[in-house]
Order: structure tokens, then C-alpha cells, then sequence
């Protein structure tokens, strides 16, 4: 599809840095190399690109964030946690290697992430500190999503809560692949408003339609465990406000964030096909 | 003691950048103000004062080396890892939670690390890039540290490899505390290697040391179960090349390090300090 380029691109720099040999390396490679469809780098080089910024100084924080991504999935997999036994289509990473192997694995992976930011020589200090303030705080959120989902279980919540769960444990990482490359790309203030706009609206719309998936997708698809989450009784969209009613809230957020997009003061076309691309998505 | 200030000064910090609300910084809270002897950063603040630092600049990197710290003592701690369920003499972070929060906290408070000496307003951009380049590292390094250190459990290990393992799990961290202290100092560049020979020497001599006590000191004392490196067939200085010579061998590295600390072109009077109240720990 359209955005190929950008993941074999990301794919190539993540090989890269998880070259180092060592078997914690290994543990990390065979974690973060398995797949994944790569969406939060693609958000950051598709952000900027609209503003013609050159992308090798978006390579860093593509791996930075997606570093991020693939420990807290890492982590989220363990017993203790989601309990989840495959990911990618094949043993989730404590099945393959064993707890601590994972633990530490995700605890490398965090820890590289914010190096591989901190050393891009392409890229200003000034620059690398906006960008690790961002990253930075949006791991931390992460956390604190993350936590929220797991004191939920078995719990009776309201949207609200849900919400705020979801914006903080996916969310904040997907608006933070978007600052990411707005950042770099030095864009204008009203700019990144309008993209901050566009980020919050396609986080919420993704996890929505998650909860959605995670209903309806056959498991070859999903790569994971179907009905996961209504097996661990976790609280979702379509157990509060019902199956059609998530969908309809999805799609409205997925025009929510193209109709902000409009206001850009470039064309978005990447983005908005993006969003249509989301918006099909079975898995 | 003589150090107290800066353990006063760094707990007074570490308090506030955990007043955040929320369930998983009341999870970080328990653990990182629980107690803890504060000993990077006590280096930290001692180093950059050999050169009279304005210590203001010292409190954000003092403060970040000891959520390292901390997150790794949560997940060493685990069932999956070391097991252990005292810590400061109190329960450890997943005996009063549990495994999920404590996993979360750590990530959390990793994270936190690196957010605390990014968003600090006394730093320059320049410098606080220098300073997360040796954080990140010794954080990866660490956790490379504690894998090697799971991957010899009941395995027969010569002392090279339990070297480089102390190195990474305990030193890297150690040498990162004088190394931060260093570069905010802008000291010279001959100082700051005689700085990482010292660092270097009492990192080494500090674990075998920690090895040598825990198979001498009494539980109270030591705030977390004695023999725990015994009962897990951890191989040990001790148990490789016998406890009077683990003895003579950091006493060594201690005169080492004071001997490295002599060649400074200032003088070293709170560190040599430090070494001969190191060369007296019994916890």
C-alpha cells in the first residue's frame, strides 16, 4: 500500500539499532522485528512530509517511538499483566524466551528508545530535548494508561473513565508520533494545533474500533487472541455504549480529524488517505 | 553522617517530582521514598561539588540516576527475577500491590527519569543532551546487567564473566552518577577520566563488597533476606574465589580509586571521604 515505503524504511533503521549483539539484543530483536503494522512511525514521517522536511532526521524518533510501542506491548503480554500468549503471529515474547528475559527486554527497549533520540547527529540539541520532552511524557502517560486498564477489570466504569484510559494508554503515543514530526518539521503553531486536533481524534477513533475488531475479527487476521478483552472482562466501547454505537462513534472521529485537517496550511493528502485507510481497516 | 545533606536535599526533590496524583505515582511513591541510601546520588552531588557546581544544576540528574535505580530494584525484585519480597525493610513493591503495578511502576518510573532532566529549566539543551547520553546508556547497560546476571543462575561462571556482568548491572550506573556530576561541573577532560577510574574501581569494589555482606551481614541490618545470592545459586565473588580474598580484592579496588582520585587538579576531600566510609559498610 501507499505507506510500504515508509515502513520498510522504519523497518531498515529499527534492524539498525538493535544490531548490537548480546542476548538481550536478540530478545529485543525478535520482539520489535516481528511485525506490527508500524502506524506510529508512519504518522511522524507522514507529518513531516506534508512540510517537505527531509527524513533522515525523522528515522530517529520513528525507532524511538516505536521502541516505546513494542516494550509496553512486550510488557502488556506478561501474566501478570494481559496474559497474552501471541502476538504477530507467533509466541509473545515471555512464551519464546521466559518472564525476566521479557521484563528486561522491554526494560532495554525503553531505555533505548530515548538513546537512540539522544545520539542522532543530524538533529540540534534543542531540537532533541523538544522531542524527548514530548516522547518522554508520552511514555509516562502510556504507564499511567496502562495501570488505569488493568484496575478496571471486572469493574463497572463509565465512558468518561474509559476515555481517559484510552488517551492516556494509546492515545498519548500516537499524538506524540504526530508532535514528533511536527516538531522536526518545524511547522507553524496553528498548524500544530490543527494536527494535535487531528492526533487526539484518530487516537480515540483507533481504540474505539480496536474494541470493535476485537469483537468481530477472526484471530489469523487480528494476529492475537480474539475476543481477548471481553474474555478478561475489561470494560470496552461496545460493552457500555454497544456494538453500532462504537462504530458510529469511530467514524465520526475519523471525520472529526479529516474535516480538522482542512484547515491546514499545506494539503494533507497523505494523512487524510491515511484516515480512509483506518477508517477500512480489519485488523 | 557527613552526606546527609545531600540525602536530605535529594529526598526533598525526589518528593516533588512524585506529588503528581494518581494510583501509579502513589505505587512509585512507596518505593522510591521507602528509603535507600541514596549512594548515586551522594556521588553525583560530591563530584559536581569538588568543583564548585552550583548544586541547583545537580538536582535533576541526582534525581533521575535514583528512579533508575529504584525502577530496577522494582522489577529485580519480581517473582520472575529475584523474588524477593522485603526491600527497605518493608514489603516489596509487588508483595504490597501486586506484580501488574509494580511491573507498570518501574516502566513508569523510567520514564520519569529521563522526563525530570529534559524539562530542566537550569540546563542548557547542550548539556542536558550530554547528560541523557551517559543516563540512557547506563540504563540499557543495566538492564543487559541483571540478563547476564538471570542467564548464570546455577551455571559455573569464571570471574571475567561475573565482572563484566557486576559492570553492567551495577557499575554502569555508578560511573553514570560521577559522570553526570562531571559534566555539569564542565570539568576537564583529564579530570573527568581520573573521575571514571575511580568511579570504575569503587563500582566494582561497592558489588563485590555487597557480595562479601550478604553473606556476613544479619537481615536487619541489611533490609532485604541475607543469602539471597546463596539460596538462588547466584554465583558470587565469594563463592568463586573465596570471602577473605573478595575481601582483599575491594579493599584494593578502594585504594585504587582513592590512589586515581589524588591525580585530580582539585582537591578530592569529600570522595576520599566517601571511599573510607564505603571501606566500612556493613549494609
Amino acid at each position: 500500500m501507499e505507506f510500504d515505503p515508509y515502513v520498510t524504511r522504519v523497518n531498515s533503521k529499527l534492524d539498525f539499532y538493535l544490531a548490537n549483539p548480546g542476548s538481550l539484543a536478540q530478545i529485543m530483536r525478535y520482539s520489535v522485528l516481528a511485525g506490527g503494522k508500524r502506524f506510529r512511525p508512519i504518522l511522524a514521517y507522514c507529518t513531516a512530509n506534508l512540510f517537505d522536511t527531509d527524513l533522515d532526521k525523522v528515522d530517529s524518533s520513528c525507532c524511538a517511538i516505536e521502541f516505546i510501542h513494542a516494550y509496553s506491548l512486550i510488557h502488556d503480554d506478561l501474566p501478570a499483566m494481559d496474559d497474552d500468549d501471541i502476538r504477530h503471529n507467533q509466541p509473545s515474547c515471555h512464551k519464546r524466551f521466559d518472564e525476566a528475559q521479557a521484563i528486561l527486554a522491554g526494560d532495554g527497549l525503553q531505555a533505548l528508545a530515548f538513546e537512540v533520540l539522544v545520539n542522532d547527529s543530524l538533529l540540534d540539541s534543542q531540537t532533541k530535548i523538544e522531542l524527548l520532552s514530548v516522547l518522554t511524557h508520552a511514555a509516562f502517560e502510556m504507564a499511567e494508561g496502562q495501570a488505569i486498564d488493568l484496575s478496571i477489570v471486572n469493574q463497572s466504569v463509565d465512558i468518561c473513565l474509559l476515555e481517559t484510559m484510552h488517551k492516556k494508554k494509546t492515545g498519548a503515543l500516537l499524538s506524540c508520533a504526530v508532535d514528533l514530526g511536527a516538531t522536526i518539521a518545524q511547522c507553524s503553531q496553528a498548524d500544530r494545533l490543527i494536527l494535535q486536533s487531528f492526533s487526539q481524534a484518530i487516537g480515540l477513533a483507533y481504540q474505539i474500533q480496536d474494541d470493535v475488531l476485537d469483537v468481530e475479527a477472526p484471530v489469523g487476521i487480528l494476529g492475537k487472541n480474539q475476543h481477548s478483552d471481553r474474555d478478561k472482562n475489561k470494560p470496552t466501547y461496545p460493552s457500555i455504549i454497544g456494538l453500532s454505537e462504537s462504530k458510529d462513534a469511530y467514524q465520526q472521529l475519523y471525520k472529526a480529524a479529516s474535516d480538522a485537517l482542512k484547515l491546514l496550511s499545506v494539503d494533507a493528502g497523505d494523512l487524510q488517505l491515511l484516515i480512509k485507510k483506518l477508517q477500512i481497516r480489519t485488523f
